[in-house]
């Protein structure tokens, strides 16, 4: 076998103990949230089939898929078909010699699950599934290759209720993972369909939403070029910018959106659903969550319908969202089961790491190491004297090693017990053994005591 | 977007809620084990470099990898490079266009992290990983395309304390779980090479090893044939399978091989190496582990260079292997960091979910829902009541939800919460909020009370 430099593609990541302590810190919060709302767990392959996955996150998406060879000689076939033709001339397709990839997000496997399992689900369906996903894209700060997403989606009711639902949920996690300056900017698709219709046509309500999702990146001047190129009107962009730049407490904003929308069934329902919304976040929170109607706010998923999401920190140097969602009406419609609506929101594990990092807001006591006490020895009678008393010690219940190697040194036992911040070492030497104890050590405090490991135990339960 | 019906690749699967349930609760009952062992956790990327991978497990493994087509183009260079061949001529690589692939078991990438973090690791490594694994073999009862592997290391010891200690944590893992009858069988690679020595030549060791594995599979007269074929004598084989076939208490085993390999100093080494873990297993534990030394086993993979396990249900049908682990001196020597030795074991959580399920281990009261409390309604205005109230329930770490469509049969959903064998449904007509109440009731006992809310939450806490 060859020797190899060790590394890992670019976009993915090791995690050592410290880190994965601080990763289940949040997966374990928001999960306990998730299962308080009523929640269920399911989990899809990390393999799709590429029908499943192909034609549902745009042209952009099918590019970031990555995608799977097929197993054997997976050139057979184009060999076979091509056999005259010269390889400078042929145009090879991934598709040729892949049948499978990774998953992309975790909401397309969910509309796959609902459909393939409708039978055995009770509607309304409340899913959460935390799983990895992959994306082929040019790795950067805070974006990944391989990252986790934690999703929670409502199938099978149309009701709004389930839109708030979500946005309790949301407030309660971030708020238990003292990310409380977060702020959740919301809006409708169908308000977007209105201004479209307002401003130029319904058919704009795509060169619209890709406009302006850009806009925090690229600012108003290159929105507008964009939309100029897209044959609008120098007028009809001033016109749209003033929307989006409209003003106000959320009610004040509904206002004057009912006014310029005035004409548009559409726009007009979707106001309905942010104002019953806002209304009943009313009658159920004692505090109000930090949500904000951000009219400029589009989502780039084609498959969204109504009610629009997306968090941000709030504070910090991490502008890009830690989490997002919306409505779709019609999602399990690719797979065959028409009409069954659904709502769901996402959170984004490695950008809330990330911005917790940053912020300092993982709690103080996580450690890499479980361990409560160690025991130390000289040669091996100590040892065995040793093993006779971790087993005790662990059938009390308490986390417990001994170190593996017979060292004369004990400072090199207590050295690895310190580098692992391991509070308590139970020492066995001709002495304590005479006595039928342990010299306890207490190596935070510096201090020890002669103690029979049935005392030791009584102290560390 | 085309219609697809939906499926899966063949060997993946599906995991609704109460299979997550029972799979978290075998995840849960490991990892327990793992951190009250000392055992520290981290986590390798799911694709890893090829060149990690390859030529860790064997042809047969190389083949059986996951590989992930480049991004891009990612014929182009095989264009650019046989610009003039006719494609039916050239003997395509999956190498050519595939730099990355699927992690295919923890021990390799684990090696591979411990190079790559040596100088961030405090030695002795005592880490666990849990996590899933991809393999393109067939699948077939029991065996799947993506499964879950949860390892247990000790790396930068020699100690045979440590194969000790796994043994132990085996032995608590699977009464935990109440495979109680499970059978740990353990070999040393060191005996084997003194039977090669003994039998036929050192250089033997490896066609003894492959075909001794399938023993169990293929019977005596096929391995038999197998070995005659590379070479072995009529006579050779019958010694063999004398040594193979040794009966006895383990002592009394151990015993005879003690005389059988009495010229080969590697052989009575490992001898040695058992005799050890056997004898301090008397001082450490008080019950005894089900561990039978079995010199017939081998285990596959080239690397291990120590101790041996594996472990079976010993009850039920399936026979294959749900846990197995060894010790390999120098696994991190193709990565470039000689002389560091380690031992690990597995657990197979797919394996041991399909025994528990055959065996009926699962605790009874394992529920695919979380809903404590349901609230049901009417109207509008009992809706709104219900919102105030689930906010408190929530705040009192209840599990709860509403049921999200107004309907005026209640029984529509009293029957969602009878699916979902939620207990507790608290219900607001206007009676109960002329009150102030609810009607509370316990849908397993069928019984109810008018209460306030604060008194449901007493009553649920």
């Amino acid at each position: 076998m060859a020797k190899v430099k060790p590394s890992i593609p670019k976009g993915t990541r090791d995690f050592g103990p410290i880190e994965l302590k601080k990763r289940s810190y949040i997966l374990n919060t928001i999960e306990t949230v998730f299962k308080k709302y009523g929640f269920m767990p399911i989990e899809t392959p990390s393999i799709e089939n590429l029908s499943t996955l192909e034609g549902k996150y745009g042209d952009e998406g099918d590019k970031l898929l990555f995608r799977i060879l097929n197993s054997g000689d997976a050139f057979k076939e184009i060999r076979e078909r091509n056999s005259d033709e010269k390889i400078s001339n042929f145009k090879f397709q991934n598709s040729d010699i892949s049948e499978k990839g990774l998953r992309y997000d975790l909401t397309v496997p969910f509309a796959r699950y609902v459909v393939q399992h409708q039978n055995e689900i009770v509607f309304p369906f409340r899913r959460y599934q935390m799983q990895p996903v992959w994306r082929a894209d040019r790795p950067q700060k805070n974006r990944y290759r391989e990252f986790w997403q934690c999703d929670a989606d409502v199938i099978g009711s149309n009701s709004l209720l389930n839109e708030l639902d979500l946005i309790l949920l949301y407030d309660e996690a971030f708020r238990k993972l003292q990310i409380s300056k977060y702020e959740l900017r919301i809006n409708n698709r169908k308000i977007l369909q209105g201004i479209a219709e307002i401003i130029k046509g319904k058919e704009f309500l795509n060169s619209i939403s890709i406009a302006i999702d850009k806009l925090d990146k690229i600012g108003e001047d290159e929105v507008k070029k964009e939309l100029i190129e897209n044959k609008f009107t120098e007028n009809e962009c001033t016109n749209l910018f003033k929307i989006f730049k409209l003003n106000g407490t959320n009610s004040e904003k509904l206002l004057s959106l009912k006014n310029i929308l005035s004409q548009s069934t559409e726009g007009l329902k979707g106001i309905e659903e942010l104002e019953f919304v806002i209304n009943s976040l009313k009658h159920s929170s004692t505090q109000s969550p930090n949500l904000k109607i951000d009219l400029s706010l589009a989502r780039g998923l084609g498959y969204y319908t109504g009610c629009i999401f997306e968090v941000t920190a709030g504070e910090g140097t991490i502008k890009s969202s830690i989490g997002g969602g919306g409505r779709y009406d019609n999602l399990t419609g690719i797979f065959g089961l028409e009409n069954i609506s659904g709502v769901g929101i996402s959170f984004g594990l490695d950008r809330i790491y990330d911005v917790m990092d940053e912020l300092k807001l993982f709690p103080e006591n996580l450690k890499a190491n479980n361990t409560k006490l160690i025991f130390c020895y000289f040669d091996e009678a100590s040892q065995n004297y040793c093993l006779q008393a971790i087993n005790k010690v662990r059938n009390g219940g308490i986390a417990s090693e001994i170190y593996p190697d017979i060292v004369k040194k004990i400072s090199k036992q207590l050295d690895y017990a310190n580098k692992l911040e391991i509070q308590f070492a139970a020492i066995a030497g001709e002495n304590e053994m005479k006595e039928g104890k342990f010299m306890f050590k207490d190596l935070f405090a510096g201090t020890q005591e002669l103690l029979s490991i049935e005392n030791i135990i009584e102290k560390l339960k």
